[in-house]
C-alpha cells in the first residue's frame, strides 16, 4: 500500500493534524483510504488520544512540539473544540511557511474567521475555513471511522484573501473523503446553522436536563420510548464542543432561540385557549415541511448514487 | 394456518377493531401472527382504509353497522384519534353484552377515563384502558407490521371497577403481540407522558414551523442534518392526532411546557451573560441523564433476549 501511495504521488506529502478525535481521525482515516497522504503527524491535548490514534493508523506520528510539526506540512487542520483555536493558530503562525494551507472543522465560522485575522495577519490568505457537517454520537479517536464523509457536505467560508489554489486543495482534500463542497460566506453559515443545528442542540439538552432535575425522574425515563430517543439524541453530544459553539455563535443563536420562543409562545396560547384549529394549523404546516424536506433529501441521495460526485 | 388456529382454541373468536391504521392494525396483524384470534371486524372513517385493511390481511371482514359488529365479539378496540372516543363508546353501549371486553389504545388516558365513565354508564366495568409505547413515522393501514410491539411497553391504567378477569384478558392480548405489560393510574399516565412524549411532540413541530415560515427555508432545511433529522422526526406524526391528544392531556403538557421555558430562559440567560461554566454545567448534565437512559434502556433490552418477561 506505501508503494502503491508512492507510485500514485499522494495529494498531500505531510498533513498535521490538531485534534485526532472523531471528525480529525475520520478525515485522517479517510485520506489514508483513498491513498491521498503520505505521513501524518498528530498533536493532542491529550497523550492517551494520540497513542489510540496512532494504534488505530490514525496518524503515523505524533508529537508535541507545534513549530517542528509545521514544518514542511503540505496541509495543518485543526479539529479541536473551537475555543482553542486561538492559540492554536498563534502556536503555527511564526512557522508557517508559504506553500502550507490551513483549514479547520469547526461548527462556526464568523469567530474562527476574526480569530484567525489577528493571530496569522499577513498570512491570512494561507487559511481556508471549512466545516464537515457530519458527526457520530459517540468522540475520540475509536470513533473515527473512514467512510464518515461520503456523500456529507463540507462547506467552505472562502476569504476575499485565499488564493484559487489555496481553496481547490482544500476542497480536493475533502471530496476525496467522498464529501460534497458548498461555499457560503462565514455570516451566512452561522446563521443557517444556528437554525437548524444550534438551536436545536440547546433545546435537546435542556429537555433533558429539565426531566432529570424532576423528583420523579427516573418513572419519566423508564416510559420514554424511541420518538424521545430520536429528539434527545443531540443531548449526548460532548458538553465542552457544545459550550463552545454556543459562544462562538451566541448572537445567531439567540435570534433564532428568540423566534422559537414566540412560535413556542403562539403554540402554548392555542393549548390554553384549546384552539383545536389553531393546533392543528401549526402541526399540519411543520408535518408537511418535514415531509417535503425528508423527500429532497432522499431524491438528492438517490441521484448520489446515480452518478453524482 | 387457519386449522391450526382451530385446533389451538385462540384466546379470542371475535375482534373488532375500531380504526385500522397503524396501532390498530399493527395488534391485528400480531394478534393474527399469534393465531390468537379467529375473526377480526374492521371498522374506520374511511373505506379506502378497510379495504387495504382487508387486501393486508389485518381484518377478515368489515361493515359500518357497529350494532350488528359488537354482538357476541370477546374483545372490541378503539384505535381511532382520540376525539373520536366519545361518539364510539355511546354507539356501542346499547349493544355491549357482559362478556365482551372494551379497551383502547389512546396517548391519553384521563380523559378517555372520564368519557368512558359517561358513555358506558353500569358498564364501565367492561372498560380497560391501554395504551401501547409504540409507533413509526408512517401511519395507515399500510404502516401496520406484525412486530411493533415486540418488547414494547404497553401502559394498562386499571380502573376500580375493573374485574381481574377484564384485565388480565387485556393485558393477555397484548402479551401475545410480544409486548410486556406495566401498570399506572390514568394520572400518572398523562403526565408521565406529558413529559417524555407530548412535550416533545410539541417542541418539535414549533421548530420546523418556525424554520419553514422563515424567508431563506430553503437554505435552512438544505444544510440540515442527520441531528436536526432524529430531533424533528417526530414532527412527522400526524396533525390530526396530535392536535387531539394535546387537548386531550392539556394540564399536564402545559405544566411541563412551563416548566421547560424555566429552563429554557436559564439556559438563555446563561447565553446572553457568556457564563460558560453554567453552559457546560446544563450540557454536561443533560448528556449524563442520557447516557445514564440510554444505558438502562440497553440492560433492559439485553435482559429481554436473555430470558423475557
Amino acid at each position: 500500500m506505501e508503494n502503491q501511495a508512492t507510485q500514485a504521488r499522494p495529494l498531500f506529502n505531510k498533513v498535521v493534524l490538531i485534534g485526532v478525535g472523531l471528525i480529525g481521525g475520520s478525515f485522517a482515516l479517510s485520506l489514508k483510504k483513498a491513498q491521498a497522504v503520505a505521513h501524518i503527524v498528530g498533536l493532542d491535548r491529550h497523550l492517551t488520544s494520540l497513542e489510540a490514534a496512532k494504534q488505530l493508523g490514525i496518524i503515523d506520528s505524533f508529537t508535541d512540539d507545534i513549530a517542528s510539526a509545521v514544518i514542511d506540512a503540505d496541509m495543518i487542520v485543526i479539529a479541536t473544540p473551537v475555543a482553542q483555536t486561538t492559540k492554536i493558530l498563534s502556536a503555527i503562525y511564526p512557522h508557517l511557511q508559504g506553500h502550507t494551507i490551513v483549514s479547520d472543522v469547526g461548527s462556526t465560522k464568523a469567530d474562527v474567521v476574526l480569530v484567525a485575522r489577528n493571530s496569522l495577519q499577513e498570512k491570512i490568505s494561507q487559511f481556508v475555513p471549512a466545516h464537515p457537517i457530519a458527526g457520530r454520537e459517540k468522540n475520540g479517536p475509536e470513533a473515527a471511522i473512514d467512510d464518515l464523509y461520503i456523500d456529507k457536505k463540507v462547506v467552505i467560508t472562502r476569504l476575499e484573501e485565499n488564493t484559487d489554489r489555496a481553496v481547490e486543495l482544500v476542497a480536493q482534500a475533502w471530496s476525496t473523503c467522498g464529501a460534497i463542497i458548498h461555499h457560503l460566506s462565514p455570516e451566512e453559515h452561522d446563521q443557517v446553522f444556528a437554525s437548524v443545528s444550534h438551536l436545536p442542540h440547546l433545546l435537546a439538552y435542556a429537555l433533558v436536563d429539565d426531566i432529570a432535575a424532576k423528583v420523579h425522574a427516573d418513572r419519566l425515563f423508564q416510559y420514554a420510548a424511541s420518538g424521545f430517543r430520536d429528539f434527545t439524541r443531540i443531548a449526548g453530544s460532548s458538553p465542552e464542543m457544545w459550550r463552545d459553539i454556543s459562544l462562538a455563535n451566541r448572537d445567531a443563536i439567540l435570534e433564532e432561540l428568540d423566534s422559537y420562543s414566540v412560535k413556542l409562545n403562539q403554540l402554548r396560547a392555542s393549548l390554553v385557549a384549546s384552539d383545536s384549529a389553531a393546533l392543528e394549523a401549526i402541526y399540519s404546516r411543520a408535518q408537511t415541511a418535514r415531509i417535503n424536506w425528508i423527500s429532497a433529501i432522499e431524491a438528492a441521495e438517490a441521484q448520489n448514487k446515480d452518478g453524482g460526485d
